[in-house]
Protein backbone atom coordinates (compact mmCIF):
# COMPACT_ATOMS: atom_id res chain seq x y z
CA UNK A 1 0.00 0.00 0.00
CA UNK A 2 1.12 3.55 -0.86
CA UNK A 3 1.51 6.23 1.68
CA UNK A 4 -0.15 8.97 1.47
CA UNK A 5 2.86 10.95 0.58
CA UNK A 6 4.23 8.46 -2.16
CA UNK A 7 0.64 9.57 -3.70
CA UNK A 8 1.03 13.12 -4.11
CA UNK A 9 4.46 13.79 -4.17
CA UNK A 10 7.49 12.02 -6.38
CA UNK A 11 10.41 11.90 -4.96
CA UNK A 12 13.34 12.09 -7.52
CA UNK A 13 16.84 12.70 -8.47
CA UNK A 14 17.85 16.00 -9.56
CA UNK A 15 21.00 17.59 -10.71
CA UNK A 16 21.58 21.07 -9.63
CA UNK A 17 23.47 23.36 -10.72
CA UNK A 18 24.96 26.12 -8.90
CA UNK A 19 27.38 29.04 -9.87
CA UNK A 20 28.63 26.52 -12.61
CA UNK A 21 29.10 23.77 -10.55
CA UNK A 22 26.59 20.66 -10.30
CA UNK A 23 25.55 18.32 -8.34
CA UNK A 24 23.07 15.25 -7.44
CA UNK A 25 20.42 16.34 -5.16
CA UNK A 26 17.14 14.51 -3.87
CA UNK A 27 14.16 16.36 -4.31
CA UNK A 28 10.37 15.57 -4.50
CA UNK A 29 8.20 16.97 -7.47
CA UNK A 30 4.18 17.58 -6.67
CA UNK A 31 2.23 13.74 -8.63
CA UNK A 32 -0.17 15.01 -11.34
CA UNK A 33 -2.80 12.36 -11.79
CA UNK A 34 -5.66 11.98 -14.31
CA UNK A 35 -8.34 11.51 -12.36
CA UNK A 36 -11.89 10.46 -14.89
CA UNK A 37 -15.09 11.11 -13.07
CA UNK A 38 -18.10 9.14 -14.14
CA UNK A 39 -21.83 10.10 -13.42
CA UNK A 40 -24.46 7.29 -13.26
CA UNK A 41 -22.26 5.20 -15.25
CA UNK A 42 -21.48 7.92 -17.74
CA UNK A 43 -18.03 9.42 -18.64
CA UNK A 44 -18.20 12.93 -17.61
CA UNK A 45 -14.67 14.43 -17.23
CA UNK A 46 -11.08 13.72 -16.82
CA UNK A 47 -9.12 16.29 -14.45
CA UNK A 48 -5.81 16.52 -14.08
CA UNK A 49 -5.37 16.76 -10.01
CA UNK A 50 -3.09 16.07 -7.28
CA UNK A 51 -4.56 12.63 -5.96
CA UNK A 52 -5.46 13.90 -2.63
CA UNK A 53 -9.12 14.11 -1.35
CA UNK A 54 -10.64 13.11 -4.64
CA UNK A 55 -14.00 12.18 -2.87
CA UNK A 56 -14.03 15.96 -2.24
CA UNK A 57 -13.15 17.57 -5.41
CA UNK A 58 -15.66 14.75 -7.40
CA UNK A 59 -18.59 16.32 -5.01
CA UNK A 60 -17.36 19.56 -5.29
CA UNK A 61 -17.12 19.55 -8.90
CA UNK A 62 -20.27 18.30 -9.80
CA UNK A 63 -21.84 21.40 -7.71
CA UNK A 64 -19.33 23.95 -8.96
CA UNK A 65 -20.99 22.78 -11.99
CA UNK A 66 -24.09 22.99 -11.23
CA UNK A 67 -24.71 19.36 -11.82
CA UNK A 68 -25.38 19.02 -8.17
CA UNK A 69 -28.22 20.97 -6.09
CA UNK A 70 -27.85 19.46 -3.04
CA UNK A 71 -26.25 16.77 -1.24
CA UNK A 72 -29.83 14.48 -0.80
CA UNK A 73 -29.21 14.02 -4.38
CA UNK A 74 -26.35 12.26 -4.19
CA UNK A 75 -26.93 8.71 -3.79
CA UNK A 76 -22.77 7.05 -3.68
CA UNK A 77 -19.14 8.08 -4.40
CA UNK A 78 -16.84 5.43 -4.70
CA UNK A 79 -13.09 6.03 -5.56
CA UNK A 80 -10.77 3.96 -7.00
CA UNK A 81 -7.30 5.71 -6.17
CA UNK A 82 -5.11 2.65 -8.21
CA UNK A 83 -7.69 3.09 -11.70
CA UNK A 84 -7.69 7.26 -11.17
CA UNK A 85 -11.51 6.84 -11.21
CA UNK A 86 -13.98 8.44 -9.16
CA UNK A 87 -18.03 6.82 -9.57
CA UNK A 88 -20.72 9.49 -8.68
CA UNK A 89 -24.25 8.13 -8.37
CA UNK A 90 -27.22 10.29 -8.08
CA UNK A 91 -30.72 9.77 -6.58
CA UNK A 92 -32.19 11.07 -10.49
CA UNK A 93 -30.25 9.64 -13.16
CA UNK A 94 -31.28 12.74 -15.49
CA UNK A 95 -27.76 12.68 -16.89
CA UNK A 96 -26.45 16.38 -17.80
CA UNK A 97 -24.21 15.59 -20.42
CA UNK A 98 -25.46 17.76 -22.96
CA UNK A 99 -24.84 20.70 -20.48
CA UNK A 100 -21.55 20.02 -19.36
CA UNK A 101 -20.47 19.66 -23.17
CA UNK A 102 -22.02 22.99 -24.00
CA UNK A 103 -20.11 24.24 -20.74
CA UNK A 104 -16.94 22.74 -21.18
CA UNK A 105 -16.69 24.09 -25.06
CA UNK A 106 -16.92 27.32 -24.00
CA UNK A 107 -14.93 27.52 -21.54
CA UNK A 108 -10.95 26.19 -22.35
CA UNK A 109 -8.45 26.74 -19.69
CA UNK A 110 -11.00 27.70 -17.18
CA UNK A 111 -13.04 24.23 -16.82
CA UNK A 112 -16.17 25.63 -16.28
CA UNK A 113 -18.92 28.19 -16.48
CA UNK A 114 -19.58 30.33 -18.61
CA UNK A 115 -19.78 33.22 -16.16
CA UNK A 116 -18.69 35.61 -18.93
CA UNK A 117 -22.40 35.12 -20.56
CA UNK A 118 -24.62 38.09 -18.68
CA UNK A 119 -27.65 36.00 -18.38
CA UNK A 120 -25.53 33.53 -15.79
CA UNK A 121 -24.54 36.76 -14.02
CA UNK A 122 -28.02 37.70 -13.70
CA UNK A 123 -28.96 34.92 -11.76
CA UNK A 124 -26.48 35.31 -9.35
CA UNK A 125 -28.27 37.36 -5.96
CA UNK A 126 -25.91 40.15 -4.28
CA UNK A 127 -24.47 39.03 -1.22
CA UNK A 128 -26.03 40.72 1.64
CA UNK A 129 -23.92 39.07 4.33
CA UNK A 130 -22.46 41.26 7.09
CA UNK A 131 -19.42 39.99 7.68
CA UNK A 132 -16.05 41.51 8.50
CA UNK A 133 -12.75 41.07 9.23
CA UNK A 134 -9.47 42.71 11.10
CA UNK A 135 -7.44 43.38 8.67
CA UNK A 136 -5.10 42.53 10.82
CA UNK A 137 -6.23 39.13 11.11
CA UNK A 138 -5.75 38.16 7.38
CA UNK A 139 -1.47 38.17 7.50
CA UNK A 140 -1.89 35.75 10.59
CA UNK A 141 -4.46 33.33 8.51
CA UNK A 142 -2.82 33.16 5.08
CA UNK A 143 0.60 32.10 7.08
CA UNK A 144 -1.90 29.57 8.91
CA UNK A 145 -2.31 28.76 5.32
CA UNK A 146 1.33 27.98 4.43
CA UNK A 147 2.03 26.59 7.98
CA UNK A 148 -0.39 23.72 6.47
CA UNK A 149 0.76 23.38 3.01
CA UNK A 150 2.38 20.47 3.32
CA UNK A 151 2.91 19.08 -0.57
CA UNK A 152 4.03 22.56 -1.17
CA UNK A 153 6.38 22.75 1.12
CA UNK A 154 7.74 19.36 0.14
CA UNK A 155 7.40 19.54 -3.77
CA UNK A 156 6.78 23.04 -4.57
CA UNK A 157 4.56 23.96 -7.76
CA UNK A 158 1.22 23.52 -5.20
CA UNK A 159 -1.71 25.61 -5.19
CA UNK A 160 -3.35 26.36 -1.43
CA UNK A 161 -6.83 27.46 -0.95
CA UNK A 162 -8.31 27.75 2.91
CA UNK A 163 -11.66 27.92 4.56
CA UNK A 164 -11.79 30.57 7.71
CA UNK A 165 -14.67 32.08 9.88
CA UNK A 166 -11.86 34.81 9.90
CA UNK A 167 -10.32 33.40 13.11
CA UNK A 168 -8.78 30.11 11.92
CA UNK A 169 -8.64 28.08 8.90
CA UNK A 170 -11.57 25.51 9.08
CA UNK A 171 -10.71 23.54 5.48
CA UNK A 172 -7.97 23.36 3.31
CA UNK A 173 -6.99 22.07 0.17
CA UNK A 174 -3.98 21.47 -1.86
CA UNK A 175 -3.82 21.10 -5.77
CA UNK A 176 -1.51 21.50 -8.77
CA UNK A 177 -5.20 23.13 -9.97
CA UNK A 178 -6.12 26.71 -8.50
CA UNK A 179 -10.10 25.33 -9.68
CA UNK A 180 -9.39 22.17 -8.00
CA UNK A 181 -8.34 23.47 -4.45
CA UNK A 182 -11.92 25.13 -4.53
CA UNK A 183 -13.74 22.51 -5.69
CA UNK A 184 -12.14 20.19 -3.31
CA UNK A 185 -13.07 23.01 -0.42
CA UNK A 186 -16.50 22.80 -1.35
CA UNK A 187 -16.58 19.11 -1.39
CA UNK A 188 -15.99 18.69 1.82
CA UNK A 189 -17.65 21.20 3.25
CA UNK A 190 -20.95 19.88 1.46
CA UNK A 191 -19.86 16.13 2.78
CA UNK A 192 -18.67 17.01 5.79
CA UNK A 193 -21.75 19.68 6.47
CA UNK A 194 -19.51 22.46 7.28
CA UNK A 195 -21.33 25.56 6.61
CA UNK A 196 -19.51 27.77 4.03
CA UNK A 197 -21.85 31.23 4.01
CA UNK A 198 -19.78 34.09 6.18
CA UNK A 199 -16.55 32.62 5.49
CA UNK A 200 -13.37 34.03 3.94
CA UNK A 201 -11.77 32.11 1.28
CA UNK A 202 -7.93 32.62 0.97
CA UNK A 203 -5.94 31.36 -1.85
CA UNK A 204 -2.16 31.19 -3.42
CA UNK A 205 -4.01 31.51 -6.85
CA UNK A 206 -5.26 34.29 -9.18
CA UNK A 207 -8.35 35.53 -8.86
CA UNK A 208 -10.50 34.96 -12.09
CA UNK A 209 -13.93 35.57 -12.87
CA UNK A 210 -14.42 31.79 -12.68
CA UNK A 211 -13.22 31.26 -9.50
CA UNK A 212 -15.17 34.21 -8.21
CA UNK A 213 -18.01 33.05 -9.13
CA UNK A 214 -17.44 29.92 -7.54
CA UNK A 215 -17.61 31.46 -4.17
CA UNK A 216 -20.42 33.63 -4.30
CA UNK A 217 -22.39 30.63 -5.31
CA UNK A 218 -21.70 29.35 -2.57
CA UNK A 219 -22.36 32.37 -0.03
CA UNK A 220 -18.57 33.35 0.38
CA UNK A 221 -18.67 37.41 1.06
CA UNK A 222 -14.17 37.76 0.94
CA UNK A 223 -11.69 35.74 -0.69
CA UNK A 224 -8.00 37.06 -0.49
CA UNK A 225 -5.55 35.95 -2.68
CA UNK A 226 -2.14 36.13 -2.76
CA UNK A 227 -2.07 37.21 -6.09
CA UNK A 228 -3.82 39.31 -8.14
CA UNK A 229 -7.37 39.06 -9.60
CA UNK A 230 -8.53 40.07 -13.43
CA UNK A 231 -10.20 42.98 -13.90
CA UNK A 232 -13.61 40.91 -14.94
CA UNK A 233 -13.56 39.37 -11.15
CA UNK A 234 -13.10 43.14 -9.53
CA UNK A 235 -16.45 43.68 -11.56
CA UNK A 236 -18.22 40.89 -10.85
CA UNK A 237 -17.40 41.09 -6.98
CA UNK A 238 -18.13 44.77 -7.78
CA UNK A 239 -22.07 43.52 -8.54
CA UNK A 240 -22.39 40.88 -6.25
CA UNK A 241 -20.98 42.22 -3.14
CA UNK A 242 -18.35 40.68 -2.89
CA UNK A 243 -14.78 41.79 -0.73
CA UNK A 244 -12.30 41.07 -3.35
CA UNK A 245 -8.45 41.40 -1.56
CA UNK A 246 -5.34 40.92 -3.26
CA UNK A 247 -1.45 40.58 -2.94
CA UNK A 248 -1.80 39.33 0.62
CA UNK A 249 1.84 39.84 2.62
CA UNK A 250 2.99 40.11 6.11
CA UNK A 251 1.93 43.56 7.01
CA UNK A 252 -0.15 44.83 3.82
CA UNK A 253 -3.48 43.71 1.60
CA UNK A 254 -4.98 45.72 -1.29
CA UNK A 255 -8.54 45.56 -1.04
CA UNK A 256 -10.28 46.00 -4.68
CA UNK A 257 -13.98 45.76 -3.57
CA UNK A 258 -16.19 46.11 -1.03
CA UNK A 259 -13.45 47.17 1.19
CA UNK A 260 -16.11 48.22 4.15
CA UNK A 261 -15.49 44.15 5.28
CA UNK A 262 -12.40 45.01 6.17
CA UNK A 263 -12.20 46.76 9.12
CA UNK B 1 -9.77 53.81 -30.34
CA UNK B 2 -7.86 51.59 -27.20
CA UNK B 3 -4.15 51.32 -26.73
CA UNK B 4 -2.59 48.55 -26.53
CA UNK B 5 -2.06 49.25 -22.70
CA UNK B 6 -5.82 49.09 -22.00
CA UNK B 7 -6.64 46.30 -23.65
CA UNK B 8 -3.96 44.49 -21.80
CA UNK B 9 -4.38 46.14 -18.13
CA UNK B 10 -7.16 47.41 -16.48
CA UNK B 11 -6.16 50.62 -14.29
CA UNK B 12 -8.10 50.67 -11.13
CA UNK B 13 -8.28 51.99 -7.36
CA UNK B 14 -7.84 49.60 -4.52
CA UNK B 15 -7.60 50.28 -0.76
CA UNK B 16 -4.36 49.28 0.67
CA UNK B 17 -3.70 48.59 4.57
CA UNK B 18 -0.35 48.04 6.19
CA UNK B 19 0.19 47.65 9.41
CA UNK B 20 -3.58 48.47 10.46
CA UNK B 21 -3.50 52.11 8.19
CA UNK B 22 -5.59 52.08 4.86
CA UNK B 23 -4.83 54.38 2.13
CA UNK B 24 -6.71 54.27 -1.42
CA UNK B 25 -3.67 53.91 -4.51
CA UNK B 26 -3.74 54.19 -8.34
CA UNK B 27 -2.68 50.58 -9.39
CA UNK B 28 -3.71 47.80 -12.20
CA UNK B 29 -5.08 44.13 -12.92
CA UNK B 30 -4.86 41.92 -15.73
CA UNK B 31 -7.51 41.99 -18.10
CA UNK B 32 -9.57 38.75 -19.19
CA UNK B 33 -11.17 38.59 -21.88
CA UNK B 34 -13.41 35.59 -23.43
CA UNK B 35 -11.97 35.27 -26.56
CA UNK B 36 -14.84 32.89 -28.83
CA UNK B 37 -13.06 30.99 -31.86
CA UNK B 38 -14.79 30.04 -34.78
CA UNK B 39 -13.32 27.35 -37.08
CA UNK B 40 -15.30 27.48 -40.99
CA UNK B 41 -18.11 29.51 -39.67
CA UNK B 42 -18.59 26.90 -36.93
CA UNK B 43 -18.02 27.97 -32.79
CA UNK B 44 -15.27 25.98 -31.34
CA UNK B 45 -13.98 27.37 -28.00
CA UNK B 46 -14.39 30.09 -25.80
CA UNK B 47 -10.93 31.04 -24.01
CA UNK B 48 -9.91 32.64 -21.34
CA UNK B 49 -7.11 35.31 -21.89
CA UNK B 50 -4.92 38.01 -21.94
CA UNK B 51 -6.11 39.82 -24.84
CA UNK B 52 -2.88 40.41 -26.97
CA UNK B 53 -1.68 38.43 -29.66
CA UNK B 54 -4.95 37.24 -30.41
CA UNK B 55 -4.53 36.07 -33.66
CA UNK B 56 -1.40 34.00 -32.82
CA UNK B 57 -3.05 32.28 -29.81
CA UNK B 58 -5.48 30.99 -32.38
CA UNK B 59 -3.07 29.37 -34.59
CA UNK B 60 -0.82 28.31 -31.76
CA UNK B 61 -4.01 26.59 -30.25
CA UNK B 62 -5.27 24.70 -33.36
CA UNK B 63 -1.57 23.76 -34.20
CA UNK B 64 -1.89 22.67 -30.41
CA UNK B 65 -5.28 20.78 -30.51
CA UNK B 66 -3.89 19.08 -33.86
CA UNK B 67 -6.60 20.29 -35.58
CA UNK B 68 -3.58 22.56 -38.20
CA UNK B 69 -1.20 20.40 -39.48
CA UNK B 70 0.58 22.86 -41.21
CA UNK B 71 0.54 26.18 -42.47
CA UNK B 72 -0.46 25.81 -45.61
CA UNK B 73 -3.95 24.64 -44.60
CA UNK B 74 -5.05 28.22 -43.43
CA UNK B 75 -6.37 30.03 -45.58
CA UNK B 76 -7.21 32.89 -43.06
CA UNK B 77 -7.54 34.89 -39.60
CA UNK B 78 -9.76 37.50 -38.61
CA UNK B 79 -9.62 39.19 -35.34
CA UNK B 80 -12.11 41.14 -34.29
CA UNK B 81 -10.81 42.72 -30.54
CA UNK B 82 -14.11 44.20 -29.86
CA UNK B 83 -16.47 41.49 -29.89
CA UNK B 84 -13.64 39.16 -28.69
CA UNK B 85 -13.84 36.36 -31.70
CA UNK B 86 -11.29 35.38 -33.95
CA UNK B 87 -12.38 33.65 -36.90
CA UNK B 88 -10.14 31.13 -38.72
CA UNK B 89 -10.82 29.81 -42.41
CA UNK B 90 -9.05 26.66 -43.89
CA UNK B 91 -8.00 25.66 -47.05
CA UNK B 92 -10.25 22.09 -46.59
CA UNK B 93 -13.37 22.60 -44.79
CA UNK B 94 -13.07 19.23 -42.69
CA UNK B 95 -14.66 20.08 -39.68
CA UNK B 96 -12.79 18.87 -36.18
CA UNK B 97 -15.35 19.35 -33.32
CA UNK B 98 -16.18 16.09 -32.93
CA UNK B 99 -12.24 15.30 -32.03
CA UNK B 100 -12.31 18.68 -30.44
CA UNK B 101 -14.87 17.70 -28.05
CA UNK B 102 -13.59 14.62 -26.92
CA UNK B 103 -10.18 16.16 -25.80
CA UNK B 104 -12.11 18.58 -24.21
CA UNK B 105 -14.36 16.44 -22.57
CA UNK B 106 -11.24 14.50 -21.30
CA UNK B 107 -9.01 17.35 -20.17
CA UNK B 108 -10.18 19.18 -17.33
CA UNK B 109 -8.39 22.22 -16.48
CA UNK B 110 -5.60 21.05 -18.85
CA UNK B 111 -7.17 22.50 -22.05
CA UNK B 112 -6.26 19.95 -24.55
CA UNK B 113 -4.45 17.13 -25.46
CA UNK B 114 -5.26 13.39 -23.69
CA UNK B 115 -1.70 13.40 -23.09
CA UNK B 116 -1.57 10.80 -20.21
CA UNK B 117 -3.33 7.94 -23.04
CA UNK B 118 -0.67 5.74 -23.40
CA UNK B 119 -1.14 5.60 -27.38
CA UNK B 120 -0.69 9.48 -27.58
CA UNK B 121 2.76 9.22 -25.88
CA UNK B 122 3.81 6.43 -28.12
CA UNK B 123 2.75 8.19 -30.93
CA UNK B 124 5.27 11.06 -30.64
CA UNK B 125 8.79 10.65 -31.87
CA UNK B 126 11.95 11.12 -29.50
CA UNK B 127 13.59 14.21 -29.80
CA UNK B 128 17.07 13.38 -30.96
CA UNK B 129 18.37 17.43 -31.20
CA UNK B 130 22.25 17.81 -30.41
CA UNK B 131 21.62 21.15 -28.64
CA UNK B 132 23.38 22.37 -25.62
CA UNK B 133 23.24 25.02 -23.71
CA UNK B 134 25.73 26.25 -21.11
CA UNK B 135 24.47 26.42 -17.54
CA UNK B 136 25.40 30.13 -16.78
CA UNK B 137 23.06 31.36 -19.99
CA UNK B 138 19.86 30.56 -17.96
CA UNK B 139 19.56 33.19 -15.33
CA UNK B 140 20.49 35.74 -18.24
CA UNK B 141 17.92 34.31 -20.35
CA UNK B 142 15.26 34.46 -17.72
CA UNK B 143 16.04 37.83 -16.43
CA UNK B 144 16.06 39.12 -20.08
CA UNK B 145 11.93 37.37 -20.06
CA UNK B 146 11.53 39.49 -16.96
CA UNK B 147 12.59 42.29 -18.17
CA UNK B 148 10.55 42.04 -21.29
CA UNK B 149 7.32 41.20 -19.16
CA UNK B 150 5.43 44.18 -19.41
CA UNK B 151 2.47 43.23 -18.26
CA UNK B 152 3.45 41.55 -15.37
CA UNK B 153 4.89 44.51 -14.01
CA UNK B 154 2.43 46.86 -14.63
CA UNK B 155 -0.28 44.65 -13.02
CA UNK B 156 0.94 40.85 -12.09
CA UNK B 157 -0.75 37.89 -12.22
CA UNK B 158 0.54 36.97 -15.48
CA UNK B 159 2.68 34.24 -17.14
CA UNK B 160 5.53 34.98 -19.42
CA UNK B 161 7.21 32.40 -21.47
CA UNK B 162 9.96 33.28 -24.10
CA UNK B 163 11.78 31.08 -26.85
CA UNK B 164 15.18 31.67 -27.14
CA UNK B 165 17.96 30.21 -29.47
CA UNK B 166 20.22 29.60 -25.86
CA UNK B 167 21.72 32.88 -26.55
CA UNK B 168 18.86 35.86 -26.42
CA UNK B 169 15.18 35.45 -26.86
CA UNK B 170 13.60 35.30 -30.31
CA UNK B 171 9.56 35.40 -29.15
CA UNK B 172 8.28 36.27 -25.95
CA UNK B 173 4.39 36.30 -24.71
CA UNK B 174 2.61 37.20 -21.72
CA UNK B 175 -1.13 35.42 -20.76
CA UNK B 176 -2.69 35.28 -17.44
CA UNK B 177 -3.02 31.19 -18.81
CA UNK B 178 -0.10 29.09 -18.73
CA UNK B 179 -1.16 27.20 -21.71
CA UNK B 180 -2.11 30.71 -23.68
CA UNK B 181 1.62 31.64 -23.29
CA UNK B 182 2.85 28.81 -25.30
CA UNK B 183 -0.06 28.64 -27.70
CA UNK B 184 1.05 32.48 -28.61
CA UNK B 185 4.64 31.89 -29.02
CA UNK B 186 3.80 28.68 -30.85
CA UNK B 187 2.07 30.59 -33.67
CA UNK B 188 3.63 33.36 -33.56
CA UNK B 189 6.79 30.70 -35.29
CA UNK B 190 4.09 29.67 -37.44
CA UNK B 191 2.54 32.62 -38.96
CA UNK B 192 6.28 33.96 -38.79
CA UNK B 193 8.07 31.44 -40.09
CA UNK B 194 10.12 31.17 -37.39
CA UNK B 195 11.98 28.17 -36.46
CA UNK B 196 10.97 25.98 -33.20
CA UNK B 197 13.60 22.95 -33.76
CA UNK B 198 16.64 22.92 -31.73
CA UNK B 199 15.24 26.30 -29.62
CA UNK B 200 15.06 26.45 -25.35
CA UNK B 201 11.81 27.12 -24.36
CA UNK B 202 11.40 29.26 -20.57
CA UNK B 203 8.35 29.99 -18.66
CA UNK B 204 7.04 31.03 -15.14
CA UNK B 205 4.50 28.39 -14.95
CA UNK B 206 4.49 25.34 -13.96
CA UNK B 207 5.36 22.14 -16.19
CA UNK B 208 2.82 19.99 -16.51
CA UNK B 209 2.34 16.65 -18.78
CA UNK B 210 0.24 18.44 -21.31
CA UNK B 211 2.39 21.57 -21.74
CA UNK B 212 5.74 19.12 -22.09
CA UNK B 213 4.24 17.45 -24.89
CA UNK B 214 3.21 20.63 -26.96
CA UNK B 215 6.46 21.79 -26.53
CA UNK B 216 8.29 18.48 -27.65
CA UNK B 217 5.56 18.45 -30.87
CA UNK B 218 7.01 21.45 -32.03
CA UNK B 219 10.59 19.86 -31.66
CA UNK B 220 11.81 21.79 -28.29
CA UNK B 221 14.41 19.73 -27.27
CA UNK B 222 14.93 22.46 -23.61
CA UNK B 223 12.47 23.48 -20.91
CA UNK B 224 12.98 25.89 -18.53
CA UNK B 225 10.73 26.77 -15.46
CA UNK B 226 10.66 29.18 -13.07
CA UNK B 227 8.91 26.67 -11.31
CA UNK B 228 8.05 22.91 -10.44
CA UNK B 229 7.33 20.43 -13.15
CA UNK B 230 5.19 17.52 -12.15
CA UNK B 231 6.01 14.01 -12.25
CA UNK B 232 4.49 13.09 -15.40
CA UNK B 233 6.00 16.11 -17.18
CA UNK B 234 9.52 13.87 -15.92
CA UNK B 235 8.29 10.71 -16.92
CA UNK B 236 7.80 12.38 -20.55
CA UNK B 237 10.52 14.58 -20.62
CA UNK B 238 12.99 11.20 -20.13
CA UNK B 239 11.05 9.21 -22.55
CA UNK B 240 11.09 11.39 -25.04
CA UNK B 241 14.59 13.03 -24.75
CA UNK B 242 13.64 16.16 -23.57
CA UNK B 243 15.93 18.30 -21.19
CA UNK B 244 13.54 19.78 -18.06
CA UNK B 245 15.10 22.00 -15.41
CA UNK B 246 12.87 23.66 -12.88
CA UNK B 247 13.44 26.56 -10.36
CA UNK B 248 15.81 28.61 -12.31
CA UNK B 249 17.06 31.29 -10.32
CA UNK B 250 20.04 34.04 -10.24
CA UNK B 251 22.73 31.22 -9.83
CA UNK B 252 20.73 28.27 -9.51
CA UNK B 253 18.63 25.76 -11.70
CA UNK B 254 17.54 21.87 -11.11
CA UNK B 255 17.38 19.63 -14.20
CA UNK B 256 15.23 16.43 -13.82
CA UNK B 257 15.49 15.21 -16.88
CA UNK B 258 18.65 14.54 -19.82
CA UNK B 259 21.04 17.24 -17.87
CA UNK B 260 23.68 16.28 -20.99
CA UNK B 261 21.92 18.92 -22.49
CA UNK B 262 23.30 21.96 -19.86
CA UNK B 263 26.60 22.46 -19.65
Amino acid sequence: MMSKRTETVKKLRAVKWREKKQEVIDTAVPREAAITLYLNDEELATLLVTPQKLRELAVGFLFSEGILKKLSDLKQVLVDDKKGIVWVETVRKTYMGKLLHKRFLTSGCGKGTSFLNIADLKGIEKLDSKMEIASDKISGLMREMFQQAGLYKEAGGIHSSALSDGKQIIVMSEDIGRHNTFDKILGECLLEGIETKDRVLLTTGRISSEMLLKAVKTGIPIIISRTAPTNLAVDAALKLGVTLAGYARANAVRVYANEWRII
